[in-house]
């Protein structure tokens, strides 16, 4: 089962306390797509400006991506520099330069159109419903969106949320969503507006699937090392989407692995800069943390709900 | 199986955004004690002034606790007010007075000296090391300590580590101990200095147990409303240290349904305004949310590390 992604294609220059890296290959729909397509081909909707390294990109194409709606455009790429604290945990943005993407009114080529499964990445909601209103008949829609467009298209974004089965953000986005402190309370204020489910990425401290009467937790895998921090949350929903996508179904266990497999692809992304981690990542590897996952939850007890 | 428990036995005036409560019972022997006791007796040892409404505690021994190792002097009992933010994961310490607190020295009753089980709450190291001086074979040794006696009883407390076999601190002590600020790097640092496990405390965000070649992760159970997070953490060590204490040994598995009481009964602690919530819980509550964490973490996987 393919997933039609659409976000931002974009050249990152990353400063972490342990180096740093220039111009390289980033932005959500890239991140996204080299997690899900080590599950499901992925089918990605962009634009980037004549300076993009589309070159670096040919893995994704080996592995099953479609990028033939990249469309490219003569002006700059999107562009984004951001420096990372001692603690990783916080960031200050640097510059950032839209470049071509001011202007991005995502076509979505006629071969993408009956794509059940969709990924809305972080780009303004006015461009999401676009995506939407030319998607023939989608199934799972997941979307993801930041506190510029909660601010600024708040409208725009709470009608998006009708129209969208899972958002998935992170902690500080529900809670600035739904103007709410508790995570749980914040969660319930977004499946009223529309959403059957919601993802919540809490970085080091898990993820959160909050669905109709159940809920599931999975914890940040234990790392004794983290590079860079860009584009975990990506590359969680694109583990957690193209594991459905490939498994084809969303029925609650597969839920719960989808977001097992969103925590261990999430935990390789950052041990290296940019995409460099996810880019020769063997499925061994990554279901040996699923199994190491499971085993740093796991308890046995007799007492029953 | 008996616990040992020397800590502080305080009076609390807390502030929250849903209220406030004054003078109210409290410090981390008392939570301690009122968690523990519901699965296993305890031998408290403190000191209060003549103001102490002794008779608060009188659920604690009825239920199972020896109170005869705290000492009544004349003079104030240790007095904490505090005032959380909005958020509750923030608080600002507005008065602290120590008196009877200052001169405590713990002289450890013929009785409870034969203790297999010893809990040392947050007090000074000099302290600690004298509680144990004074107990002829303890097993399963555990303490928490704090920024204060990590900045100013350095010495003392990395000595201490030589005598315990279990630290249980919060995410920002065990940082400032190992002076690292990964979480895994610090866990292993404080393991080579002594203690066979290391217990993070991370309030929502869950609790860590690290072992010699393992890990253990529980999540927070997540709470529609929290009231008052004072004692959470002592009510955890309550939880865990109560649970083994009654299973009467400590093998991996229970090890691990101990973190899972400890989160159970810590996210009962917030409920209500001091130890209200603790003073007349169910059995069968607490193991309800032990089956409730257990349906929030569990997923099914053929995968194998």
């Amino acid at each position: 089962m393919s997933i039609l992604c659409v976000g931002s294609v974009a050249l990152d220059s990353i400063q972490t306390p342990f180096g740093s890296a220039d111009r390289v290959v980033g932005g959500s729909a890239v991140y996204f797509t080299a997690a899900a397509t080590l599950f499901s081909p992925v089918q990605v909707v962009g634009v980037v400006g004549d300076d993009y390294p589309l070159a670096q990109l040919d893995f994704l194409s080996a592995r099953g991506a479609d990028l033939s709606g990249i469309e490219q455009r003569s002006g700059e790429s999107f562009f984004w520099a951001g420096r990372y604290h001692y603690d990783l945990n916080t960031r200050d943005t640097l510059q950032t330069r839209l470049g071509v993407f001011e202007h991005f009114e995502p076509k979505i080529p006629e071969a993408f159109r009956q794509a059940r499964f969709v990924f809305l990445g972080n780009i303004d909601p006015a461009l999401q419903h676009e995506v939407l209103d030319q998607v023939v008949a989608p199934d799972v829609i997941a979307c993801d969106t930041m506190n510029y467009w909660i601010e600024g298209s708040r409208d725009s974004l709470l009608a998006l949320l009708g129209r969208v089965r899972i958002l998935m953000v992170n902690d500080e986005e529900v809670r600035q969503l739904a103007g709410q402190a508790n995570l749980l309370r914040a969660a319930r204020w977004v499946q009223a507006q529309g959403p059957e489910m919601v993802v919540v990425k809490k970085g080091e401290h898990g993820a959160i699937l909050f669905a109709d009467d159940w809920l599931f937790f999975v914890p940040g895998y234990p790392l004794e090392e983290v590079f860079d921090p860009t584009g975990a949350g990506d590359a969680f929903a694109g583990g957690f989407l193209g594991y459905l996508a490939h498994a084809g179904a969303i029925t609650a266990d597969d839920l719960r692995r989808a977001m097992v497999y969103g925590s261990s692809l999430g935990s390789y992304a950052v041990e290296r800069f940019g995409i460099e981690r996810l880019k020769d990542l063997p499925a061994a590897a990554i279901d040996r943390r699923v199994a190491e996952l499971r085993d740093l939850t796991a308890f046995e007890t007799h007492v029953r709900v």
